[in-house]
């Protein structure tokens, strides 16, 4: 035996399965395969797998939603996820212009007693009063995302006396405080929906969500807003980009 | 009515426990409780809620596997979670340094030929040669993530030549090369488990899985390491730092 050729990956079916399926809905992401999927034999030659295995990648990728299969049409893409950004702090609207409207249905604005956890993020006293606010987040028809935020009481009770139908809390933000926003702090979790909140995304059951914690400041350092972000799973990637330290 | 004060939440009891179960959860995950929890009785006072809403909420985190529950000796937290930072370019040993030992279980380490999205996104053609390399990482006895790496040839080849159980991909790169690494592009989802990644990773089928796309470039801006990264979404959190942009 001479120099290591490339070899075709002889590895059990399964972990060759979990490999191509990795690979292929990345492109399905990335905006591949406008016209359809490659037919299963061309999948299996460009991976180097066997057939099974790319049927069974396939299976994997159908019941996440992700593509449909036909006899007679082929496999096509079946959902597009949309990208948020993960490097710069902006909000939904500002994030997805591209893509489409944001639209806000408000399930809930009101003055609160912050809870000690909550009171002691914002640098409060617990007790204290905050504006709670609760919004179903939809692009177009698609509901994205299940926002709580918590206010300090001065932004917030300024900040409900405009429109959270159309606009980003962030931008009400800065406008009612003339100040800009300076920092976050972001912490990035999977998690599977409970009933509930599975019924208000429109999601099954135990589907996997993205939950982001973020808690927000001014400029000045002040700690304003406090989120927690179910983003479905199905729908939405998190991207940046990542700077090699000292 | 004058000045709203705080009020109680009036809202579905299930809004009511999903609110407390995001706070406490984020309070665990955080270090909180080392002696237990609270009381109901102490929960509900705190956030305002009745105490259905705390048991419904409590139940939740049970289900999650982050609490035990016993009517003698109350509720405690029963796993803790580990923060990977967002902001920097880390290898898992690096990063969970002060945690305790990180030890790979080399499941694949050859040569294959580049399947053709894995040879766009490292620049090169479809079917050369690179190096592929599947680990199951632990920390301790606990398994937290599965990893399949893509190489350019000529590095790869380096990096096996060292051992893959105990040193960090990344530092094997700088190893090898004698340059240090630049900048990384990072795609996060969250996506349920299939049941093959499950048994390895011994979470239950269809858990809630952290899954990372990550491309990483030598400082001289070349692409030379692709990674699909899939995290225990109960014992991992990302977290990191955003700022304001322009």
């Amino acid at each position: 035996m001479a120099d290591p050729a490339p070899t075709p990956l002889r590895r059990p079916r399964a972990d060759q399965a979990r490999l191509v399926a990795d690979v292929v809905r990345h492109q399905i992401h990335a905006g591949g395969y406008p016209n359809g999927l490659p037919a299963e034999s061309e999948l299996a030659a460009e991976f180097l797998v066997s057939r099974n295995a790319v049927r069974e990648a396939l299976a994997v990728l159908k019941a996440e939603g992700l593509i449909d299969r036909d006899p007679k049409v082929g496999t096509h893409v079946a959902i597009r996820k949309y990208n948020h950004g993960l490097d710069s702090l902006v909000g939904l609207k500002e994030t997805f212009k591209g893509y489409g409207e944001i639209r806000n249905d408000v399930r809930a604005a009101m003055t609160v007693a912050a809870p000690p956890s909550v009171a002691n993020k914002l640098e409060l006293s617990p007790g204290e009063p905050v504006v709670f606010i609760e919004r179903l987040r939809y692009l177009g028809d698609l509901p994205l995302s299940l926002d709580m935020t918590y206010l300090a009481r001065d932004v917030g009770e300024e900040v409900l006396e405009h429109s959270l139908e159309s606009n980003d809390v962030f931008a009400l933000i800065e406008l009612v405080t003339g100040r800009r926003l300076g920092t976050a702090g972001l912490a990035v979790e999977a998690v599977s929906a409970d009933p509930h909140s599975a019924a208000i995304l429109q999601v099954p059951d135990s589907a996997s969500l993205l939950l982001l914690e973020r808690l927000t400041h001014l400029d000045d350092g002040r700690p304003v807003d406090l989120e927690y972000i179910r983003m479905r799973g199905d729908r939405i990637t998190l991207r940046g980009n990542l700077i090699r330290g000292q």
